[in-house]
């Protein structure tokens, strides 16, 4: 497939890996250009068989997404005579950053520049972030502007940093940068400059070229840890491990292929995850 | 509101923090005095809309409070001639630390000394804890005494650390020292001792002085994420969110102010953390 | 109680905890042999009220548990006709591990050499995990075969280390040091080779010269927090706090021994941690 046509994204394709380079000047703002750009590469990406994973990165060194359009929030309080009742629906933001979070690709950020209010709420939802030692600054800048995060900073923070941590981050609104964010846990972790291309795109480059079929039932599988109860999780997990096994046609392959290549012996076993990349 | 005639408490306010010192000689052990000066001042300072933000700390630099009074636990014994049924309703202390952690306010400890057993159980129900590196020490004595945590100590421990770390703490009734108690995620960091007072000084006031409606709404939303399903948070968020946007009388001010200073231009964004401080 | 004729365990006891060696040649794969003497254990120490703890340690310094038998898993395809209908019961890992995990006495691991896939699973299933710098190293290379971890690794694995960690360790199927399986939380900590003996042998002494009431009431508490909504934790934390208390005849003792050796005065609560160990 080929990805034309986007105002803010530039999008390239290798070795079923999606590199997608924000790049929407004057300062990557998230606004509706952005908006429409990331709901439209979703539904295109989700039918492309190609590619198994994506990276996010920013064309801009000093920002990756720094937050929503203020101006855009500010019309919003035009259109709301009142508050709605809730519970209600998800707003559009909640359902394609869910849509991001759960589809049946693997999703990286990596991150340089600030990222923060929306558009950290977006990486939030992916799989995994990354962030360039020196050059990531994080922030949720909301309570300062007198609203709060809306796009699901205050649920998904929480999951991977902790209450309290996440209460400092929001209440404060103070900018984090790449070091305190790995150690709080709003990255996987943080690189040095020199050395995050390499990780990153060997990381991405060696999810893609593992069955889809088996990317896709973990993914699901560890989702279900935020969802549901232990015994359940256990129950799906069982499932989607039976389907792998059973109906995945590279399952047995593989299985066999590690085998002949010395699988289960002493030297091999040393060298399992590079092993991994050879079946 | 003046705070006054506290058995063990000396409580000062400025710029909308109340800084409450814990000095309850010989060492600040958690007793019915204690109790009773914390239940009273949950009280007063709901009710005190110039209290944004409340910071507690310790007049005595060896202990902040070490634990509940063991005295008052062995007269429990005498109190029940049987274990109730349960589940029954919740003690005295989960109440009040439920009402400490849900409050529409902001709750900050800055730890130096001993804090263990009960102490450290009302500490892990304020917002967020700040802990002097080579002077906090915190622990969960609990079990080494025959007994186990019973102010929220299991419950709140895990969801912060995780269960192996927890049981760790509450299994192995060690001293956990402010850099351990970091890497665990007990703190939310540790600090030299020099930096502390500066650091959260700033914070406490950097945050009582963003508008309390995005602070209560905020914070209601981040619980949240502990109590509901995911998608049951992101709805409530978004309902959370609209109405700090459509209700809040500071939200519109703030935005606007926000893009007269220059929001959303190159050199602003790079200081959005100090820009917000100026609204 | 003598643990004898098992095929891959080498079982010793002292002061109340149990050493078990793996020691299954040629690399401790995890096998029908492995799981049986681990069911067996299991159904032997659970009634041995000389045990209070168990320490799982390698007698080969280069394999821990590597891996489940791959050719084990090449037979599951034969045995189903198709995927069963979900949700269905537990798996035989899964009923052992939850077994191990909520069992009454505590549950240790001292890991050097590798550790993977359904041996990575059984001591996540475990109650703390500990490894040697620069010669344990962990992974769950399940994707990299075409199927998923399928004995717990996708429900225990987020909730110690969160979603986003959980998927590159699970999806990326690459091998973690010690040091860096510390910083994602897969172990509670890392430790020198030098040191690590010592520091598990002092705390696994420690726990077991404990009451084993307060162990398993403590225990049971902390695991309710990942499967009970807070309230509901709570709860049941007050009321096993309470037989703690009541019924447990360690309880009262060991409170009045803190007392009379001068609990609650200053020279002793600085010393608290050794003083537990004095009762």
């Amino acid at each position: 497939m080929k990805y034309e046509n986007y105002q803010s994204l530039k999008i390239r394709t290798e070795r079923k890996v999606a590199f997608v380079t924000i790049d929407h000047p004057p300062i990557n703002l998230f606004d509706t250009e952005l908006f429409k750009d990331l709901e439209r590469f979703y539904k295109e990406v989700k039918r492309d068989d190609s590619v198994n994973v994506i990276v996010f990165e920013s064309a801009d060194p000093d920002f990756f997404i720094p937050h929503y359009d203020v101006k855009d929030i500010l019309l919003l309080k035009e259109q709301f005579a009142a508050v709605p009742d809730k519970p209600g629906t998800l707003n559009a933001f909640n359902l394609l950053f869910e849509q991001y979070r759960t589809m049946p690709k693997v999703t990286i950020a990596k991150i340089a520049g600030r990222v923060g209010g929306g558009g950290s709420e977006f990486v939030l939802s992916l799989d995994m972030r990354f962030a360039v030692i020196g050059k990531a600054f994080f922030s949720q800048p909301e309570v300062g502007l007198g609203i709060i995060p809306g796009a699901g900073g205050t649920q998904y923070l929480p999951k991977l940093v902790g209450a309290s941590r996440a209460l400092e981050i929001i209440l404060g609104c103070e900018e984090f940068d790449a070091e305190m964010a790995e150690r709080y846990g709003w990255v996987n972790r943080a690189l040095p400059e020199k050395e995050i291309d390499a990780f990153v795109d060997q990381l991405a480059y060696r999810i893609a070229s593992f069955p889809i079929d088996a990317i896709k039932l973990a993914k699901e599988s560890v989702h279900n840890s935020s969802t549901l109860h232990l015994h359940d999780g256990l129950r799906e997990e069982k499932h989607l491990f039976l389907k792998a096994v059973i109906e995945s046609p590279y399952a047995e392959t593989r299985m066999k292929q590690f085998l002949e290549k010395g699988g289960q012996t002493r030297a091999v076993e040393k060298e399992i995850g590079s092993v991994l990349t050879e079946l």
